[in-house]
């Protein structure tokens, strides 16, 4: 089951990291704990729409792309496991052969 | 402060009505409470990943989709916030004046 909250979580750590941000900038600019910011990149925790709009704008990001980064994130994993999941194999059936015959 | 959980709940509303269902249909095959997801829809409750999940999957619609029409939506809200903020008037100083002279 693909999570929004663990690749919501990998894409404000990337922004951050793309930043050369600390998680105690980010914390002091939106004003949460260091903590929780921390369990929500590892996408332990979700963030509440509040929280998720505090973190952007400690990052000058806009939501919209946050969460296009995340939808397009997301894409990824759907097609990956979509290739991962095995196409059933139909067996052709005895009976349903001899009455065709 | 344009929040998540109301687009998504627009989202996810809209979803439901476009593909003629009906609250208590998406509820059993979510097995999700018809009041929670009533709540999630209006904007009052926050989902879970799981949960949403869950509704994308009793919608038939990837995850990737929902978010990506929910970063559509909040884009749009972005840009209407930033055509109502007011450009401030830069007043010209008379002592720049003055000094220019």
């Amino acid at each position: 089951m693909v999570l929004f909250r663990r690749l919501l979580g990998d894409v404000l750590r990337e922004r951050r990291v793309g930043l050369g941000l600390t998680l105690r900038e980010v914390s002091a600019q939106a004003r949460v704990s260091l903590g929780y910011i921390s369990e929500i990149e590892r996408g332990q925790k979700e963030a509440s729409s509040e929280l998720l709009a505090s973190l952007c704008g400690a990052l000058d990001t806009p939501l919209s792309e946050v969460l296009r980064d995340v939808s397009d994130a997301v894409a990824l994993e759907e097609a990956a496991a979509a290739l991962a999941t095995p196409i059933p194999v139909v067996h052709a059936q005895a009976d349903v052969v001899a009455s065709a015959a």
